[in-house]
């Protein structure tokens, strides 16, 4: 899965690059450990911000966090950093020898969209899947088009529709691998 | 629900006060929201801890924030500070007038155990439960045994095991509540 730092929109609808959330790494590594997800992307075009990531992942994988909690030492060893979409769809056709599917969140109603159900059941079949997460206000519309599949949006049992993309992930996660 | 910093324990198993972060009032707020839970009771008995929750949540609900983001106004007016939980379950009584059943969860395999799919009937059913999540390396053992319940703890699809709070209580809410 990858946490899309670019292209996302503000809440203006202005495309924007968004900074980096030190608990997103911390808290969706982990869901992502549980979940036995393979690895886990930051991507962000942004150099001070790709530092930051590294800064953060080297201390609790190799620095003192390592040894006060080797637990976040084993999430954040499947963080990897990318620049672009395109560097992550690279690695994944290095290491798989195929290209992924990309399923896309986004919390908002657009068109045509892949339920849980039906991807769940992909995922037990063959096949490799790069999962994307947005930032800020989530993704364009032209982002999401490009997309294989657009993953139908978390609902809950009321109107409310903003949870945090760290909560929105451990929700799919569970809903898409939990037993 | 709640979320409590004392009594918990820290990675050596000494009862600590733990301190408040700042992310679990937002991303558990958002998440109680979306899934219709009636009031998110931050239980610490520091009175400097105290303040500032109550400073974060003036800021959005009052302050600057309140006309940034009314989203996140809705979600944090659901807060409220109390210093222990004899204060949160007084406050159920005086606007239930019944006492609510405590159920309380921990990422531990301790005995008896509620499960989720029991749980979730009973919440279709009547009653007043009381949610309560911990932080720090979780509760008590003798905390837990004075519970009502004890709720099944969230499992993934592998032996990693330490989702944080906020993951946690996102996933339990969406299968204790969602559709």
């Amino acid at each position: 899965m990858a946490l899309m730092h670019y292209p996302v929109v503000n809440r203006n609808g202005d495309i924007i690059t968004s900074a980096v959330t030190n608990l997103d790494l911390h808290d969706m590594s982990r869901a992502a450990k549980t979940y036995g997800v393979k690895a886990f992307y930051i991507v962000t075009p942004l150099m001070d911000q790709q530092r930051l990531v590294k800064k953060i992942t080297s201390h609790w994988i190799e620095g003192a966090g390592a040894e006060y909690n080797p637990l976040r030492r084993k999430a954040l060893e499947l963080v990897s950093i990318k620049s672009s979409l395109n560097e992550v769809v690279g690695e994944i056709y290095n290491t798989c020898e195929l290209f992924p599917k990309i399923v896309v969140t986004s919390s908002k109603n657009f068109g045509h969209k892949l339920t849980i159900d039906n991807f769940r059941t992909m995922l037990k079949n063959s096949g490799t899947y790069l999962l994307l997460f947005g930032t800020g206000w989530g993704f364009t519309e032209e982002f999401i088009s490009a997309a294989d599949y657009l993953l139908e949006p978390v609902k809950g049992c009321t109107d409310y529709n903003h949870l945090s993309v760290r909560s929105a992930a451990a929700i799919i996660l569970d809903r898409l691998l939990g037993i």
